[in-house]
C-alpha cells in the first residue's frame, strides 16, 4: 500500500559502494562527521533546529532486512562478504546534537557523529534529508510567527507539501515554531498536535444557497463554525454569515468566525469586521487564508487588516522562497587525524567541535564561538549535547509542546535585528576559537602541500 | 518507527467536518470534482502528468481503521452516528484521468471524480498532494532532459528532497521524464528504477592520499568506478584519476569516468577531457554535479562544456524555481446541477469534462479543446480515460519504463516553441467548446443572480 517506513535502503547508492570499498580495504576506524548549513538562504540570518527525534529513531533501529540484502545482491554491485557484513550491521556510534528548537547560525555544527567509518557514512543521506526539511520549515514558520505579532497561525499546507512525509514534518516543525496547530489529521493523531479546520468552497457549492450551507454547518458545529464567505462574493457572504451568527446567538450558540480566502484582504477584513460588529458579533473572529507567508502577513498587517488568525499554507509548507538549505555532512576527522576538503567555496571546519553561546548582560544572544570539542569556554553555554552513546539513546526528546515553549524562550533572546523579514539583517557574530583556527590552518596546509600538483 | 503509509487520516480536518455535516443533513448525492492547475508557474508552458498510480492504490484501499476512529472520537468534533458511518466507509466512485506521462496545459482537467459527495470530498487532500508533487517534478525533470540535449541525467536529489516520500516520488517522476535512473536505493528496490552512484569527498578524505582512495575504489569496482576529482583540486585530481585509469587499462579494466563537482565546469571539463584523452582514456566519461538544473545545464552546454552526463540534484528534486503548482480540486456538479465558484481570480470550469487534442498534419500537437464530457469532437483524441468504476480499478498502470517511452513520444510531438527554458514561450492554444462555454455562462449567471447582494 505504497508504504514508507524507515529502512536502511533510504540512502544513496554511493554510500553503500563506498562502504563496500572501505570494507574490502579494512578501513573502519573511527570517523567524525559534522552536519551544518554552509550559507543562509535569502532574507535569513538564523535557523531553527528540528528533526533530531526522527534521526535518533532511525539510528537505533537501523538494520538491513533479508529483503534489502536480496535487492542489493540483485544490483550486481556487491560481493557476498560485504553483504554478509551488512546482515549484522548496526549503528554503534556517538552523536552530539542541538536539541530541537535551538536557534543556530551558518557553519555551526547541528549534529556530529563519531562512529566506525562505514556506520558514519551510510547514514548521511537520511540525516541530511531529515534535518534539512524540518529545520528549513521550522525556520520559515518562525518567520511567519514573527510577522504575525501574536496573532495565531494554523498550518494549512497539507495539500501542497512535497509528499506525505513532508506534510507530517511540516505540521511538527511549524508547531514547534509556535503555530497553534494543523489541519493535518494524521499529524494530529501521530504527534498529538491540535487539529483545526473551517470549510471549503465545495461545501457551499453543494447546497442550493450559500446561507443554507452556513445554517447546516452551524447546526452540526454550534461551537466550532468558521464560515467561508468568498465562494460568490466576500461581503455578501459575510452578511449571510452575520445573519446566521445572529440566529445562533438567539439559540445561545456562538459563531466562532468567518474565513476570507481571496480579494483585497485589508479592505475586506475591515468591512467584514464592521458587518460582524454591527450584528452584535464582536467575539466572532476573522480568519484569513490564501497564499499567506511572512511577507504577505507583514504587508497585510501594515495595511491595518482586521485579521485575528491566519491559515498559512503552501508557501510555508514548501518554504517557497528557500525550498532547500545548503546543508552538508562532511567528514572532519578519521583515525584521530583532522581532515578537510578544499573544493572552491566549500571548505568546511575540521575536527569534532562544540558551539558556545555567549549572552549579553540583558540575557540576549550576543555571539557564538565554534571551538574544538574538548575546549571549555567560560561564561558560555555549550549547545551540542550528547544524545547517543555507543548506539544507545541517552536523551529523551521532550514533548512537542515543551519544545515549542523552549523555542519561544530562545526566540525572545535573539535580538530583533537578526529577525528582519524583508531584507538581510546584520550577521549574528560567530567566531572561531583560536585553537580551532590554528588546527584548521594546519590541516589545510597539510592537504595543499600533499595533494595539489 | 516513524512509519508513513496510506491512511484515511491523510486528509485535512475540514474534509471530515464537512463530511459530518453532509451526513447529518443527508446530503450524499452524486458530485463531480475536477482536479486541474490554474496557472503556469514561471517559464512553464506545459505540464507532465504523474501520480495516478498512487491515487488509484489509495482509493481502492481507503478505509478508516479502529485506531483512526478512536482518534477522531477523541477530538470531540464528531458524533457517534457519523463515526459509525465511517466504520464501513469505502470509495465507490468513478474516476477519469490522464494516464501518467501525458502532457497537459493550464485549466485542463487532470482527473475528475464522480462519487457520492462525502466520498468525493474526503479524498481531496491526498489527491492534490499526490498529483501536485509528482506532476511538478515530472515537468521540471522534463525541462532538464530537454536542456541536456540527449546527454544522460541521473537523479541525485535524495538528500535534499522534502522528506522521504518525496525522495521516492522524485525518483519516479524524473525517471518517467527520461532520467536514466536515481541514486535512491529504496526507489530502486520499490520501483525497479536503475540505481547509480559515484563516490563522495569523505571517501577521498578517509585515505591518506587521494590517489590511494582512487586505487582502492577501482580495485573494488573495476568496471564501475567514477572518481570524484575535486576534493582538493579538480585538475590535480583528474591527473591522479588518469594515472589510475592507465593502471586499470594495464590490467584490462576500464575507468568508467570522473566526476566534477565544483568550480568553472566549462573550463574544467575541457581541460579534464584533454587530460583523459592524453592518457588514452577517450572512453572514460566526464560526469558533472553541483546545483544543476535546466538553467545551469543549458548555460554550461552553451559554453562548450565537455560533459557526458549530469547528476541532477536538489534544484530538480524540490522544483526550486516553482516548488508548488497552483493545483485545485473543485466541485463542478452536484445532484446533476452544474456548479461554479466566483471567487476573484479563481473561477473554474463547471461540470464534468473531457479534453480533446488535435494534431497537425505533421502529427504535432496543434491545439486542445476542453468540452463537456459527453461531447465527441471528430478528428481529436480524448485524453481523460476511465480508470476506476464503482470504486474498482479498470486500468492497469503500465511499467515505468513504458511510461517513459510513451512520454518521450508525447514530448517529441509538442512543438519546440512551448519548451523554452529561460522565458515564457507562447501559450499552447486551449479552447473551450461552444457547449461548455454556454453552460459556463449560464451557471455563472445563475449564481451571480442568486448570491450576490
Amino acid at each position: 500500500m505504497n508504504e514508507i517506513k524507515n529502512s536502511a535502503l533510504l540512502t544513496d547508492l554511493y554510500e553503500l559502494t563506498m562502504a563496500a570499498s572501505y570494507f574490502e580495504h579494512g578501513m573502519n576506524e573511527t570517523a567524525v562527521f559534522s552536519l551544518f548549513v554552509r550559507r543562509y538562504p535569502p532574507n535569513r540570518r538564523y535557523f531553527v533546529s528540528c528533526g533530531l527525534k526522527e534521526v535518533l529513531d532511525y539510528l537505533v533501529e537501523l538494520q538491513f532486512t533479508e529483503d534489502d540484502l536480496e535487492y542489493l545482491e540483485s544490483t550486481g554491485f556487491f560481493k557476498s562478504d560485504f553483504l554478509s557484513y551488512l546482515e549484522n550491521f548496526k549503528f554503534h556510534g556517538d552523536v552530539h546534537a542541538l536539541p530541537e528548537g535551538t536557534i543556530f547560525f551558518e557553519e555551526e555544527p547541528i549534529l556530529e557523529v563519531t562512529a566506525p567509518l562505514i556506520e558514519a557514512q551510510v547514514i548521511e543521506t537520511f540525516l541530511i534529508n531529515t534535518i534539512n526539511l524540518q529545520s528549513m520549515i521550522a525556520t520559515k514558520a518562525s518567520r511567519c510567527i514573527h510577522a504575525a505579532g501574536g496573532r495565531s497561525l494554523v498550518d494549512f499546507s497539507f495539500r501542497r507539501t512535497q509528499g506525505i512525509d513532508a506534510s507530517i514534518k511540516v505540521a511538527k516543525a511549524s508547531y514547534i515554531a509556535g503555530f497553534l496547530g494543523t489541519s493535518n489529521v494524521l499529524a494530529g493523531k501521530q504527534l498529538g498536535i491540535p487539529v483545526y479546520g473551517t470549510m471549503a468552497h465545495s461545501f457551499v457549492s453543494s447546497f442550493d444557497k450559500e446561507i443554507d450551507a452556513f445554517r447546516a454547518f452551524a447546526q452540526t458545529f454550534p461551537e466550532n463554525s468558521i464560515l467561508l464567505v468568498d465562494t460568490y462574493d466576500s461581503l455578501s457572504g459575510t452578511l449571510k454569515a452575520a445573519q446566521v451568527g445572529k440566529e445562533m446567538a438567539g439559540r445561545g450558540e456562538h459563531l466562532k468566525g468567518i474565513r476570507l480566502d481571496s480579494g483585497d484582504m485589508a479592505e475586506l477584513s475591515q468591512k467584514a469586521r464592521h458587518i460582524l460588529d454591527e450584528h452584535g458579533l464582536k467575539n466572532s473572529l476573522i480568519f484569513a487564508s490564501g497564499a499567506f507567508d511572512e511577507y504577505k502577513i507583514q504587508k497585510i498587517l501594515s495595511q491595518k487588516a482586521k485579521i485575528d488568525s491566519f491559515g498559512v499554507g503552501t508557501k510555508m509548507g514548501v518554504s517557497s522562497d528557500a525550498p532547500y538549505l545548503d546543508m552538508a555532512y562532511k567528514i572532519v576527522k578519521y583515525n584521530s587525524e583532522p581532515v578537510v576538503k578544499l573544493s572552491p567555496g566549500k571548505i568546511s571546519l575540521t575536527s569534532d567541535k562544540q558551539v558556545f553561546r555567549f549572552l549579553s548582560s540583558k540575557k540576549l544572544y550576543d555571539h557564538d564561538v565554534i571551538a574544538c570539542r574538548e575546549e571549555n569556554l567560560e561564561g558560555a553555554v555549550p549547545l551540542l549535547v550528547p544524545v547517543l552513546t555507543g548506539g544507545k539513546t541517552i536523551y529523551d526528546s521532550p514533548p512537542l509542546s515543551e519544545i515549542q515553549n523552549q523555542f519561544r524562550e530562545n526566540f525572545s533572546r535573539l535580538p530583533e535585528k537578526y529577525k528582519a523579514i524583508n531584507k538581510k539583517g546584520p550577521l549574528y557574530p560567530v567566531k572561531i576559537s583560536e585553537k580551532l583556527r590554528n588546527l584548521q590552518k594546519k590541516t589545510i596546509d597539510k592537504y595543499k602541500h600533499r595533494e595539489i600538483q
